[in-house]
C-alpha cells in the first residue's frame, strides 16, 4: 500500500498545483459528518492506507501528515509505514493540533484548499479565520480527490424502510412535534439538519446506505409548518411516499437542499455548527438569522423511550445467546482445530445471523488475539490474520443490529495458560468494569463525575487506556452516539451531558500493551433512576448486556468482597437470562463459567 | 434577636424610603469580598441576627430575605425565627437565586440599592443589567446601614508584621516579578488587586485586621514599573517604610484608591470581577482596556513552595501534637468530669497556644455535641452549649494559624456508646476519606474528577453532604482558599482547577442527620507527583494532617483489606510522627488508638 500511498499522494499534489493550493486537508467524513462513512466517501483510505475512522489528512506540495487518536496510533504507525506520510499522535504532548499546524503553515498570500462539504462548519470556519488572519486564500468549492480517484465507488443509494411504531415507541409526528417544540423554545422557525441520525431517528426511517449504520443519505429541514426531506428521490416507494404525505413531509431532490437554502427569507435557522456541512451553513443568505445550537434531536433521541428500553433488553439477550454460543464454542474448540481470528469472527457474525430480526453487524467485529489486541481497532483480514493458539488472551469487540436495538459487547477470552501479570490485569479491568457499573450517584452527575470509577483501579497500577470509558449506544442507529458518556477529560467548548433517565452508555475499560495483549470488558448500562429523598434524586444503572465474564482470568483474591457479590449475581442473571436458549452442552458450560465465585 | 431584627429592619426601612429604594441588597462582605470579614462590617448580624458567613439580605417595603447555602440552613432556622425574615435556602429545588429574585421583583420606575463597595464587579454589573431591562434605578453610592448603626465598631486598623523568606519561601520582589510576568501574558500594563490575600501574599505582609485571617485591609496596584498600597498608612512602622522602599513599593492612603482610578491614563487594566468592588470597577475611566482575569496570584499562592511546604508540615506536626492532647483529655476525662461543648474548644485552644508560633485559630472552633453537629457550622457560645455526656458523637473541626502554615482538622469522637447506625455511618465516612486520600490519577484531573471517591461511600447508602468533600487551604492567611478544591457540581462560568503538585486541599466527607448527629473526618491533603510514564504524568496525595481517628467507631467488618492497609499505615505515621511531643500516659493511650486494626 506505501508505494499506492506515495503515487496517489503525488498525483494529487499535480491537482493542488493546478488550482495553486499549498495545503488541502481531507477529514475522513462524508457530507453529513458521519462517523462512518460509506465506500465512496474513503478517500483517506485511498490516499493512504489508512483504514481507521479518526483521521484528518493535510497534504502540502512537499509534505503530507495524517492525525489519529489513541485507539490508532499502533495501527497507524502500521499502515503509514514507507509512504512518506507523517503520522501525528493527537492528544500526545508536543503534538500540534491540525488548526495549529495550519496556522503555523500557511503563507501570507498562500492557499488552503478542502472540499466544503466534508467539512462541518464550525471546523471550516476556523480554517477560514486562519487563513484571513495569515493574509491567504480559502479554496472550499471543489473535491480534488475526485479528478485522480479512477474506480471510485458510487454514491450509495440503497432502499430502506419504515420503523414501526411497536419498535420505534414514538411515531414521526410526536418527533416532529418535539423538535418543533424545542425550536420553538430557542426562537427558531427552520431548523437544518445534516447528521444522518437524527434524520433517521426523527422520520422513523432506517436504510442501508451506511455499513454498520443504518441510516439514508439525506437532509432534513423543519420549519414551523413544514418539513422537506432531501433525498436521493429514486430510492423511494410508493408504499414510502404515502407515509411521508400523510406525515406531512415533502420529499425533495438530495442535491437541492443547496438552492433551497440560497432561497431561504426572513428565517431564523437553528443548525448544530458541528454537524452540519461548511458549505450549506456559508450559503445561509446574511438576512437570516443564525440560531447555532445542539440539535435539539440528539438528546431526544439518547433518553431512550419504554418500548425502546424493552426492545433494546431483548436484542441484548439473543446478542448474549449469540455470543455465549460463540464463546462456548471457541473454549471447547481451541488446542483441537485450527482457529483463525478472522474465522472466530465469522462464527460469530454466523451465531448473531441465526437469531430473529439480526439485520447486521453494529461494527466491524474486532477479533483481535495476542499482540493484535493492543490496537484498541485492530480488524482481521481473511488473507493476513493469526491462528488462535491455546495460550493468551483473544479479544473479542462486537456487536449487532437487530430491529429490537443496537448492540455493543467485548470479552476477552483465555484460549490457555496466562501469565500472572495478565491476570492481574482483566482482575483490574474487570474491578474497573463492576465499579462504573454498580455507581449509584445523585442526578446531576455526568460522565466526567463517574468516569474514575472506572480508571482507578487502572490507575492504582500506573496504567491506563487512551480512549473515553464508554460512549452512548443509538437505538437501531450509530453505535456511538451522544451525548452521554464516560471521560475524564473535558471536551473543548463541550458541556458533559447529564446522566438521563434511559440513557445507555458502555462501560468499557481496558489495558493495552503494545507487543503483549489488550483487554477490554465492555457491557452496556442503562441509566435509572434509584430512591428520590431530602438529599436529590440518585440515579444508578442496570447492566444490559448478558455474556459471561471469563472467570479463567480473574484472580478472585484480588476483589473484594462487594466486586465478588457484584460479578456473582451478574452472572446468575447471565445464566437466568440465556439458558433457555442454549442447548444442554452449552448450558452446562455456561453454569461453570457463571458459577458463584 | 428577633425583635431587635424587626425593629432594626423597620428603621432601615426608613432609609430606604428617604432614598425612594423600592429593594436593598446586604451582602456579608466588606470592600474586600473577603470570606472573614472585620465586625465593623457584619451589617447581617446587626441586622437580622444571623452570624453565618455566607448571606445575602434582600430587604423591601414590606418583605425581607436572607439567602445562606446548606451548610447554613439549620443554624439560620434557628436564628432567623420569629424576626419575620424569609429563610431562603439556596441551591434547593424552586428557590430563586438573589438575582432572578430581583428580576422578579423590580417594577418598571422602581429603584435598587447597594452599597457599590460592598459587591463584587460581577455581581452589581447583574443587578445594574437586571435593573436597566426593568427599568428601574441604581442607587449604589451610599451605605445605608451606617446610618442606623449607632455602635457599630471602628474600621479595622490594626499592626501587622511582614513575614520572612524562611516562611514564605518567596521574596516580595520575586512575587512582583512573577505577578507582572503574568500580567504580560494578559496584555496588561496595570493590575488592580482588593482580595485581600492576595495583597497579602504578595506583599508578604501578615495583619490582625480580620479574625482568623492574618491580613491587611487594603488595595494594591502593580504596573509595570511601580507598584501602589493603598492602605491606612499610620499602621506602617518606620523600619516596614524601609521594606516597602526596598521592594519598589509605594504606599498611599487607603482611600485614595478611588482618586487614583479616576484618575488612571491610557491603560490596560488587569483585574478579577468577582474580587474587585463594583464601586472601583465602575468608575474605571472609559478610555482604560479591561482584560477581566482571574488574579495571576491566585493560582501562584495555591501552589505552594518547597519552604511553605515543609513548614506546613511542621505546622501540622504541632497541630496534631495538640489536637491529640486534646483528644486524650476529653477520652480520658469524659463521664468523670463536667465537661462542656464550649470548654472543651478552649481546652482545645489552649492546647495550640503551647505550640511554638501559634497565632490564632484560623476560624471558629466547631465544637459541636449530638444534634448540634448536624448543623455543618454549629458555633457553641459560653452562656449556652451543651454539657457533653458519656454517649454518642462529638465533632470538633478547627485549625490554626502557626508562623509555619495554617491547619484545618475535624474529627468526631466518641464520647461512649454508639448506636450500630452511628457506627455504620462513621465507618462510611471513614472509606470516604480513605478513598480520596489514596487516590492516584492523570494530572489534568480536577477535584470535579476525584469528588465521587469521597462521595460514593455515602452515596452508595441514600446519604449525602450539602457542600464540597474539599477547599485548598491559605498559607498563614485564609483556610478556605481557591482555585483549588473537590466538588462534584459544575460552578457557574468557573472552570475546575488541575490538582497541580504543591496545592493543598481538604478531604472532609461527612453525614448529617438533623436533629441526630453529624459525623465528619478532615484531613488535608497534599498533592504530589507520582510515576511518570507513556500514560502520563500520575499524581497522588500525602495526608499532612496528623491525629488518630477515632477507632472505637469504626465497624472494622465494615472496611476492605485495602482500606485496613490504609487506616493502619496512617495511624503508624501518626504515631511515629507525634510521640516524642507527648507525655508516656498520652502515648500509651495514642498507642492503643492508633492500634493496628
Amino acid at each position: 500500500m506505501s508505494n499506492d500511498a506515495k503515487e496517489r499522494i503525488e498525483s494529487f499534489r499535480q491537482q493542488m498545483k493546478q488550482y495553486h493550493i499549498d495545503l488541502y486537508v481531507i477529514p475522513n467524513s462524508d457530507f453529513h459528518n458521519s462517523e462512518y462513512i460509506g465506500e465512496y466517501f474513503k478517500a483517506i483510505k485511498y490516499l493512504t492506507g489508512f483504514t481507521g475512522s479518526a483521521a484528518t489528512v493535510v497534504i502540502t506540495q512537499k509534505t503530507a501528515y495524517l492525525w489519529t487518536d489513541g485507539r490508532y496510533f499502533i495501527q497507524a504507525a502500521k499502515q503509514l509505514s514507507g509512504s512518506g506520510i507523517t503520522l501525528m499522535r493527537a492528544g500526545e504532548e508536543g503534538v500540534p493540533k491540525v488548526k495549529e499546524f495550519i496556522k503555523d503553515f500557511l503563507k501570507e498570500g498562500g492557499c488552503i484548499g478542502f472540499d466544503g462539504r466534508t467539512l462541518d462548519f464550525k471546523t471550516g470556519e476556523t480554517y477560514k479565520k486562519i487563513a484571513k488572519e495569515n493574509g491567504a486564500l480559502l479554496f472550499d468549492g471543489k473535491d480534488l480527490v475526485d479528478s485522480i480517484w479512477k474506480d471510485r465507488p458510487k454514491m450509495p443509494r440503497e432502499p430502506f424502510f419504515i420503523l414501526e411504531d411497536r419498535y420505534s415507541g414514538k411515531s414521526t409526528k410526536e418527533k416532529l412535534k418535539a423538535v418543533r417544540e424545542a425550536m420553538q423554545k430557542t426562537g427558531a422557525d427552520t431548523h437544518i439538519l445534516a447528521s444522518l441520525t437524527d434524520i433517521a431517528w426523527i422520520l422513523n426511517v432506517r436504510g442501508r446506505d451506511i455499513s454498520h449504520v443504518p441510516v439514508v443519505i439525506s437532509y432534513l429541514v423543519i420549519t414551523k409548518e413544514d418539513c422537506f426531506w432531501f433525498v436521493q428521490k429514486e430510492i423511494i416507494t410508493k408504499e414510502q411516499n404515502v407515509y411521508f404525505e400523510e406525515n406531512g413531509i415533502t420529499v425533495c431532490p438530495y442535491e437541492e437542499i443547496y438552492s433551497y437554502i440560497e432561497s431561504l427569507g426572513e428565517a431564523s435557522v437553528l443548525y448544530q455548527p458541528d454537524l452540519l456541512n461548511y458549505r450549506i451553513a456559508s450559503r445561509l443568505p446574511g438576512h437570516t438569522q443564525k440560531i447555532t445550537k445542539k440539535n435539539p434531536s440528539e438528546r431526544l433521541k439518547a433518553v431512550k423511550n419504554p418500548v425502546e428500553i424493552s426492545n433494546t433488553i431483548l436484542a441484548h439477550i439473543k446478542d448474549g445467546v449469540a455470543f455465549t454460543k460463540f464463546m462456548y464454542w471457541l473454549k471447547t474448540r481451541i488446542g483441537k482445530e485450527t482457529v483463525t481470528e478472522f474465522l472466530a469472527g465469522e462464527y460469530l457474525e454466523k451465531m448473531r445471523r441465526e437469531q430473529e430480526h439480526f439485520l447486521e453487524n453494529s461494527f466491524d467485529t474486532i477479533c483481535a488475539y495476542g499482540q493484535n489486541a493492543a490496537m484498541m481497532h485492530y480488524q482481521a483480514a481473511r488473507e493476513d490474520n493469526l491462528v488462535l493458539q491455546p495460550t493468551g488472551f483473544l479479544l473479542v469487540d462486537s456487536g449487532g443490529h437487530y430491529l429490537e436495538g443496537t448492540t455493543d459487547i467485548t470479552r476477552t477470552i483465555a484460549l490457555g495458560a496466562l501469565t500472572g501479570q495478565m491476570k492481574k490485569h482483566f482482575t483490574a479491568v474487570l474491578r474497573a468494569n463492576l465499579q462504573l457499573s454498580s455507581a449509584k450517584f445523585l442526578y446531576g452527575c455526568s460522565g466526567q463525575n463517574l468516569d474514575i470509577l472506572a480508571r482507578g483501579p487502572l490507575w492504582d497500577l500506573g496504567l491506563d487506556y487512551k480512549c473515553g470509558t464508554g460512549h452512548g449506544v443509538g437505538h437501531l442507529l450509530n453505535v456511538h452516539e451522544g451525548p452521554n458518556s464516560f471521560r475524564w477529560k473535558k471536551r473543548e467548548e463541550e458541556e458533559e451531558a447529564v446522566l438521563e433517565e434511559g440513557m445507555i452508555t458502555t462501560d468499557e475499560p481496558g489495558v493495552y500493551l503494545e507487543g503483549e495483549y489488550g483487554i477490554r470488558i465492555e457491557n452496556e448500562l442503562l441509566c435509572q433512576k434509584a430512591e428520590k429523598n431530602e438529599y436529590g434524586q440518585f440515579m444508578q444503572f442496570e447492566t444490559i448486556t448478558y455474556a459471561p465474564i471469563d472467570l479463567d482470568a480473574v484472580n478472585v483474591n484480588e476483589l473484594t468482597d462487594r466486586e465478588k457479590k457484584l460479578l456473582n449475581s451478574y452472572h446468575k442473571k447471565v445464566y437466568q437470562v440465556l439458558s433457555a436458549y442454549l442447548t444442554d452442552e452449552e448450558n452446562d458450560w455456561l453454569k461453570e463459567y457463571t458459577r458463584t465465585i
